[in-house]
């Protein structure tokens, strides 16, 4: 089972010039999504990732993996939960799950539809 | 009339990651691209704009302006046009021109679809 | 006078994979900031652009010009302002200022450093 | 192991927008790189992937993994080997292979450093 140390959530919208030929959000971005994850998880426990690296404290990512579900398109409103599963001494593992939100989800049944899983937790499906 | 103090062109191949959902490259990445024409025309030239930075000197971009006459597609090949049209104390003026290249093109008859001109030259055509 | 039909501001927050290498916001990420400009104000006033590009309607964009004034950094809050400047029967045009919003203004002060500005009201400061 | 049904090597040299703060090569630009290498090794062998998207026929990424071994930087001439692992139906897995263009390498001693490898081959170290 995967570990939940920390996890927040986040809303984004996908931007025009983040779709591409085929209509949907490229690929790629999902890392950019996912490094704003990490951000605004740090900053919800006090922390600023812009001070570390003033500080000289960098955050250098290693290794990612991810499994693309559906596909977003332009200006859907995006939900990001970042969880982070590890924390060692100089590495921090974190995990991501992209929905589309549902405006029209309401109570016990607010989650849309899935976006995109980390690659790592595909066993446990 | 524009001076032309110093000119050189490139190839770019647009890139899927660089199209939108209307197909097209989207106009952000135009200035990638003059970028790139010009770091190519600083090293025809011998200088080296990646050994500028180490050494501390950086280009900031000040202004930019530009004219967009027809889209570019995934995998056109581009040919971009770059001249340095000003050289003063702390400024360097740069046009740019991109063009399709057409595969089928010969002799005096070699330029393809113009994609982009700057928009300071309007008044000119 | 730069006529104003309409107008409205957003935020932005400056992602990591905007930055560049001098550590500042890349300067083709202004027009996807614009972008985002257009778009929200188009929301504000009731039409869905997402929308109009399924029933066929596209707009784009045919020249640009801007003027950068202070380098924007990773994880600075930006205010956007984008108004409409003139609307035609086939073209509208925008004018949009970006201004690092500052934490500690308040009351009267409360604007924060100019980033950006449309390059066309260059000679009306 | 890992099977090799086909395979080739392109070179690609970082622009300065894709690097960041850190002053290396942000990790999202990857997958563009990876992209590219798909496309080519395609176009290598005859197949045009712009014109099977305009015949109906889209690839779409499914999953990625990848592990970084050293940041890229700005200007530097990078050769990313694409290979294509399996082949099925509705499927076909590639391997990427990005590393830093010696350009004082000679002889049986070409090879750069390592920048990424795919992490299902992490096991094979």
């Amino acid at each position: 089972m995967t570990q939940r140390i920390d996890t927040g959530t986040i809303e984004i919208r996908v931007r025009y010039a983040e779709t591409d030929a085929m209509g949907a959000l490229h690929h790629s971005r999902f890392w950019v999504y996912f490094e704003m994850g990490r951000t605004e998880l740090l900053r919800a426990r006090g922390f600023d990732y812009a001070q570390c690296e003033r500080e000289g404290v960098f955050f250098v990512v290693a290794k990612c993996a991810a499994r693309y579900l559906a596909p977003a398109r332009y200006d859907d409103v995006l939900e990001l939960t970042t969880t982070i599963t590890r924390m060692g001494m100089a590495r921090i593992d974190h995990a991501y799950e992209l929905r589309r939100k549902d405006p029209s989800a309401q109570g016990g049944d607010r989650e849309g539809r899935m976006i995109a899983i980390p690659e790592a937790i595909r066993g446990e499906e």
